[in-house]
């Protein structure tokens, strides 16, 4: 997954602002279920909803950038999953998160349907 | 309505990105609800849609400016109303902007309900 | 241009935030210099700023959609020039907008460079 | 620190989209500094960026939701300090989040200056 920073991403710094890479990593993982021309959600009061972030800012990104998003599965469990974004930018590693996901249906947390569980297994 | 402006709002330029003051507009009339206890929306399928808009960036704000927002209302009909937004920063106006709301219901253009004609009209 | 709709795009009514369809105008804008290895910016104090515009919000998009940016140039005069950008989802256009971008060096209003007239005429 | 919930924090899922709550912190770490006349920034070069951060999503927040940022100091070292962020609504306590700053001057870690110190001693 290929992200281009532009100047809606930036601050006065000059830089990325730092929740715009929590975003990007957001958009990998939804990417990976539109390259499959399926949805990440199934209806409207079902999806994966965020639970917890663990992130390191190691270097910065500005304008004009390509970065790269990198995903992987950590875990796999009944109704939740981690995963592991790492962001590129050319041979350098600036951002790192672990995010933990929890299903949710009708409100509460359930069973994470098996053709989502093939998506993460695809990664 | 008073907003404050933070780094999310600024880019490389030290500036505010362009369309937050579109943003800040958008604010400035939901606030007008809730100040009143109301939603600007009747429920999932309903609420105004922004049909046009034009506006003048007549000036800059940075970091910690504390930006005003005046709201007028130049027209209501049916099922759509016209109005203008002035942002200012002290006494200079930085930006302006008229904007064509249409009141949407069961996916289309709808009249607009009572209750929010009167909201209008308080302005 | 191609841009996808992400989470981050949407709100609450289920479609993309009216304002970030004038965000995708701007990284269309951007994504010319890129392509060409440039920027659009000479240092720190210079650049363009939008100084008015126009649009029409034509129609919605929602999650997953991919969506096109066609940009052209309407006119190109000494400090400052007048773009249009038209968004399509598949064949419905359902985004246009109007926009006048001044050049700006040293806090004022200032001759386009050569290199940067170059790329608006090549659109 | 108090934040209102507008459309554009919403997404399609109906609550705030997962990274503004990270967004708020920000917010109220910059706002004390405004409260007192100060920038959180001593010129270009300079100022705090963050390292690290890990946060819990507990409940969540819709539209016109006035939310309660609390801020207390975890420690200051001389070139970093960790700060906890809570979000309130109001009797909820809905995100929660410990971020590491270090202040750069110069482009690299450098020591506080007391003049900050003193804003984080004052939380």
């Amino acid at each position: 997954m290929k992200i281009r920073v532009y100047y809606e991403d930036t601050d006065l710094g000059g830089i990325v602002y730092h929740s715009n890479y929590i975003k990007y990593c957001e958009r990998a993982r939804s990417e990976v279920f539109f390259k499959r021309n399926m949805s990440p959600t199934l209806g409207e009061n079902s999806g994966f909803v965020v639970r917890n972030i663990e992130a390191d800012f190691l270097a910065t990104a500005t304008l004009g950038d390509m970065l790269t998003v990198d995903t992987s599965v950590l875990s796999v469990k009944n109704s939740s999953t981690v995963l592991l974004h790492e962001i590129w930018k050319d041979e350098v590693k600036i951002f790192s998160m672990k995010v933990v996901l929890v299903y949710i249906a009708e409100g509460k947390p359930s069973r994470i349907p098996d053709i989502f569980k093939e998506v993460f297994q695809s990664y």
